[in-house]
């Protein structure tokens, strides 16, 4: 049986648990306390995923893959939520590195610092305010988009939008309010009604 | 004739025009000036990239694809610059995501503010000490890989390679020192005596 290193606060390890459910596929899932540094050990590091991030998807072959929208094109492959023609996928993972890049760190981090405590220093208030703008900056790309289509690509779900919901839906959580994005709230009730949908 | 939207001094666009370059595919280059806002005009976010950034790749039937390493990937589709089995394929997704994530944000942009004349207020030095620890973090993380592997996936130059290559060699420019991995240097002579490599 395939294993997921995981913790549940996280939104990534969220994304590898719904498409699982939407998969209908069996796996053992490890919790990880990230607060008290349990990715950050030496036997983690040194077996598990350098990186010290989870999660991280462990094959029956007892490969240890690493990075949360990496697992889910995986798991995707050949299904209904990963496109077949080559610029439909090319348009999911672009969809994919927006989320890592311009979406993730502004919007996840907030919630982040508010769901687990951390201290607001100087440093990270500064931080917010930055991560507010660019933040709202992303949901505004997603709206732009939204507003002419149903889903992220091919007029479907796809991993993109599994990706995609996993932040945005809890994206109150750390602060952002969703109301001045209508079709950013359409989709996510959208997302929701999906076969298979867990929360 | 596909076309590349670009800025010569980016990181994210050297990886296309490196790999374009060992591929043999011409193509048409179209510069932005983006210390001048060009890729935030209404007509560039309205008819290229809602994101504001380059490089976008614009296809022979007029197609615009976004985000650096979904441009390679969509390139190398059918070449030996990516594996053809799907767990290949993840771990150089998995090594794609983390350049986004874990690399680029923080040894890429110390650079970029370095060589475009950024001004250092006092949220940019907080902001730099953090890049600095969380670059040299990433850093780590590949001479750790590098010191077992030749090369990231598979024992074999893929694009992996191009995309964490693009910021990490010149990673002095921001202000990093590569002495102390000495496994990321000779991995960086291995990239630059590659078939086709350009500068």
């Amino acid at each position: 049986m395939i294993r997921l290193h995981d913790n549940l606060s996280s939104g990534n390890g969220y994304k590898v648990r719904l498409l699982l459910a939407q998969l209908g596929v069996a796996y053992e899932r490890i919790e990880y306390d990230i607060d008290r540094g349990e990715t950050r050990t030496p036997e983690f590091l040194r077996g598990i995923n350098a990186n010290g991030r989870v999660p991280v998807l462990e094959t029956e072959g007892g490969e240890f893959l690493p990075e949360s929208n990496a697992i889910i094109f995986f798991l995707a492959e050949g299904t209904s939520y990963l496109p077949d023609d080559p610029m439909g996928r090319a348009r999911v993972l672009s969809w994919l590195f927006f989320e890592q890049y311009s979406h993730e760190p502004n919007v996840a981090t907030p919630r982040f610092w508010a769901t687990h405590g951390i201290e607001m220093t100087e440093e990270r208030r500064i931080s917010l305010r930055q991560k507010r703008e660019l933040g709202r900056a992303a949901l505004g790309v997603m709206e732009g988009h939204l507003a002419e289509n149903d889903f992220f690509v091919g007029g479907r779900y796809t991993i993109a939008d599994v990706a995609l919901y996993a932040y945005t839906h809890v994206a109150p959580e750390g602060g952002f309010d969703l109301e001045p994005y209508p079709f950013v709230r359409a989709w996510i009730r959208r997302v929701a009604s999906q076969p298979g949908y867990v929360p």
